[in-house]
């Protein structure tokens, strides 16, 4: 695994011939091989653990006095863009709790800015104190009813693969084509044949899961429910358990855990907010969780490191192991395992650097040309297909509802909670499309919302009580290159999000305070929901169902294709 | 992992959308994922498991009523030529038991034909109903107080790698070299880096075992106590547990196994001869022996199956899982799973080839000039250092004895068990070599032993109580092309091993009949040992403590020397 000088200077350093650059004594290793807890010292060289055990010195000496040390942990499925900061600024949030790998999927910027955005990501990474493992994103655009900013096809994931760039393939959430055998899908497939397949197959079970896994996936990280988590266990796949802001399911999934198939089993985050991540944390969260459950904390911290390790072939982590990189994470609590200290290759992880290189073309992300877009919706005769939220959930109902008619067009009605809602196309393909449509369920009573975050293409969506409203937050988007508005008359308040439209680059403290200002802002406006943005984000999402509104127009998802807005 | 067309097939027919080719109905699966037994179909396609559920159709479909299914047996760890037959007689004799893979060290015939004889084992294994995944043997030769018939450098064995021939680096005896970080060795561990190596670390603990562990090897099969294998265990490598027919370790190594780190444990046979392959079995006897012990069966089946799969990155087998390999085992009784029908890729296991071409260089490689050789000791003053055999160790004790001298000769005195033993080089390169000692142990009382299967060198070891019968025995294994022979007068027994001199022709029950007629004159001939051959095939093996003798001569293996027979 190492260039050879400094293999045989690991040798040197592990037989006990020449110090180690560190030895951290008489600490309470969690070994995830034994399955026990192990008084040891670790001796460090380099960026690796040389040896476990006695009869080590080394450059520099730490006496542990008894404390516990665990293998940094690892995040096996996270979208870091879902954290609203750059690569540094996600690190500085998790890293100091522990994690220090992340298996991270830059689906949200690959559909914006494609390969580029990819590589972006790849680039923002080098050289953090947190190692990112870049998974292809397979599903770029995820259909053709909505238009994304780029495509991403077998070639260009195969390009990412041979460069380098990425582990795997991210989760193949086109879930039907590949238990379809569609070509494009096993055209992914096999490009990555031997390495990591992620999946996403929400719900499915019997012989559709059969040929799920028969087609090469290896995981998913999308069960609700413990009969679902067991039968894709039993059928081979890893199970990720989530625990994303939108997605909870790690106290439904942590009765699946048992001494005979926890092997299989490991802790994701998927998305998490700058809120989450500060105030609750990331894997090291659902670390507490389950040994407050009652999972042995061996066993919480094996799902949370060499599990992940494993199932990644990222073989030179996951453990504390001679030849393994020293990535710990120091505590002293074994009920509750908080970080005190976090080693990143051997080094104290401390500074998060805050010089992100941005590419100009990321920062141009939103082209819109407000002058040609009519936000005005004829009337017609009939009533209309309007999106119904439901609470928490990322699936809507399609409710058929009466028309507001004002001066011969449809119109927002806040008194019977209907609201306007405009998807923008803001990619260089798609800059003069929107579609419009109604949508019930946020709770605005004035002004409007709007954000350049919205599953999967990242258009600009923009929900409100009147137009003028919509257009003040269009235009402040514009201003902004991306982010999160809302405004009602001269009053607003925003995320700016100039990184691809998705991204800030501001420290995740600042981003948190800014994000808490705005939903606070959203709550005056009327909105009842705890972030009506996020609820926004999934309302353009054409792959969920029921009803969604695209740049395309209104997407009926469950006979899987666009529909009037009108019903006569 | 397969063929596109194919792969459209097998996901057609996990949907259920065309039928399998065989349905097993109603079987008890051993799920190795979940760690439980469960009842369920299967289905196959080709070569492949499609599904497991029900709703299956098949071409053919068996009614299994109730009997288990276990995924194929997987042997971590075997020399083939230890059963003295050809990969399709130790198919014969394997694959009725329910092991379908075996990850196989070609290290014997490598010391006798360096490369070609890898690749005639990966020819001879082609097409057979049992799959051998070919590790690159790691040290040939053994060191250079031996002369082996070839010498494979890391150059070699990283062309094995490139022509697929071989799937990892078998296991690293060089341990002395692995923790001292020797050129030679490192460059072999390097060239195949991010694939398996198999380690070889007998009684390697603390400061000397991290460094074993930080130089890449993966795992160890030669543990005897529990200590010895939790700590190998602890700092990451995989036990392998062995119980070969010459070295029992599985009852010692049983209490070790426990639910928090059984997934790291795996079975293997090493050396097996045709008798206990026969009668006990293989790794089959390992699992009813764990299963006896009190171990969970599905953990015994897990340990014999997936653990052995993951470690070697053999993902496509291990387990009955769609996509995966349908190689399994159906038996009836879970406290002592026998193979009642064995299916390798789909198919009954039954016919076992017997035609396998042998190259002609393999056939011819004994060679002696007999006439040139003089077995004479000429005596002078002093004692004699004697290899002393410990009962059932591979180690001996160096005694200084005085000599029975006769006509200026040290001689053969079977009165004091003091028989004259000879190593005489039969590669091309050291066809005028030879070594002459002295040993006691062996027991005969008349006549002599000899064969051409001597660790790791195999050169013609003969061991007689004078040179009559030692040159009798000579000249019948040079007509034979190699292989076993006891005689004494004109009266002789014989197991001819003519492929490479380690390997029968002939179907594996008639090599043990043979042996065992063999077996029964070396006891006429007065030795009280089990087996006098085994015994004497590691009586040159100059790795293994304390004295050996090669064609060199007399190796003092605690010094690391060649030494002389007198002693004054």
């Amino acid at each position: 695994m190492l260039p050879s000088p400094l293999s045989s200077q690991l040798l040197a350093a592990a037989r006990g011939d020449i110090p180690a650059d560190l030895v951290l004594r008489d600490g309470r290793v969690v070994n995830v091989f034994s399955g026990e807890i192990e008084r040891a010292d670790i001796a460090i060289l380099g960026d690796r653990i040389a040896g476990v055990g006695p009869g080590y010195r080394g450059s520099e000496e730490i006496d542990l006095a008894g404390a516990y040390v665990g293998p940094g942990l690892i995040d096996a499925h996270v979208h870091v863009e879902s954290s609203l900061c750059l690569p540094a600024q996600f690190a500085a949030a998790v890293v100091p709790r522990g994690v220090t790998t992340v298996v991270a999927d830059p689906h949200e910027i690959a559909n914006v800015a494609g390969a580029a955005g990819v590589r972006f990501m790849a680039d923002a990474a080098r050289g953090l104190p947190l190692r990112v493992i870049l998974m292809a994103p397979s599903c770029v655009p995820a259909t053709d009813m909505a238009t994304a900013g780029a495509k991403l096809t077998a070639g260009d994931l195969q390009q990412l693969l041979s460069d380098g760039v990425v582990h795997g393939l991210a989760e193949v959430m086109n879930y039907p084509g590949v238990i379809a055998g569609d070509a494009d899908v096993a055209a992914k497939t096999a490009a990555f044949r031997g390495r990591p397949i992620d999946g996403h197959a929400p719900a499915q079970v019997g012989r559709a899961l059969n040929a799920y896994v028969a087609a090469g996936v290896g995981s998913d990280h999308e069960c609700v429910t413990v009969e679902e988590a067991r039968e894709k266990l039993s059928r081979g796949l890893y199970v990720l358990i989530r625990e994303a802001t939108n997605a909870h399911n790690l106290d439904a999934l942590l009765p699946l855990v048992t001494p005979a198939n926890d092997r299989r089993i490991c802790f994701c985050t998927d998305d998490r907010q700058p809120a989450d991540l500060l105030e609750q944390g990331s894997i090291d969260h659902m670390v507490r969780r389950a040994i407050e459950f009652g999972i042995n904390p061996v066993t919480a911290f094996r799902m949370a490191t060499l599990n992940s390790a494993e199932w990644f072939q990222l073989h030179d982590r996951g453990a504390i192991a001679p030849g393994r990189l020293a990535d710990l994470m120091i505590f002293v609590d074994l009920a509750a395992p908080r970080a005190r200290q976090v080693y990143v290759g051997g080094k104290p992880a401390a500074a998060f650097p805050d010089d992100t290189a941005i590419p100009d073309a990321l920062t141009r992300s939103v082209n819109l040309d407000l002058e040609r877009i009519d936000l005005r919706v004829p009337a017609r005769s009939g009533r209309m297909r309007v999106i119904a939220l439901r609470p928490d959930q990322l699936i809507t109902d399609a409710v058929l509802v009466d028309p507001t008619i004002f001066e011969g067009h449809a119109i927002a009605d806040p008194s019977r909670d209907l609201l306007k809602m405009a998807v923008i196309g803001r990619h260089a393909g798609n800059a003069n499309r929107w579609g419009l449509g109604f949508v019930r369920g946020i709770g605005l009573t004035r002004g409007a919302i709007g954000g350049t975050v919205a599953h999967d293409h990242h258009n600009l969506v923009i929900i409100g009580c009147d137009d003028d409203s919509m257009r003040r937050v269009a235009g402040a988007i514009q201003r902004m290159g991306g982010g999160l508005c809302a405004a009602v008359g001269e009053q607003a308040r925003a995320l700016p999000l100039p990184v691809a439209g998705l991204m800030s680059d501001r420290p995740v403290r600042e981003v948190r305070a800014m994000y808490g200002e705005l939903l606070a802002f959203a709550r005056e406006l009327g909105s009842p929901l705890h972030d009506p943005f996020m609820a926004m984000s999934f309302l353009a999402l054409e792959v969920i169902p029921s009803l969604k509104l695209t740049d395309r127009g209104l997407v009926d998802v469950d006979g899987f294709r666009l529909v009037d807005l009108f019903v006569d």
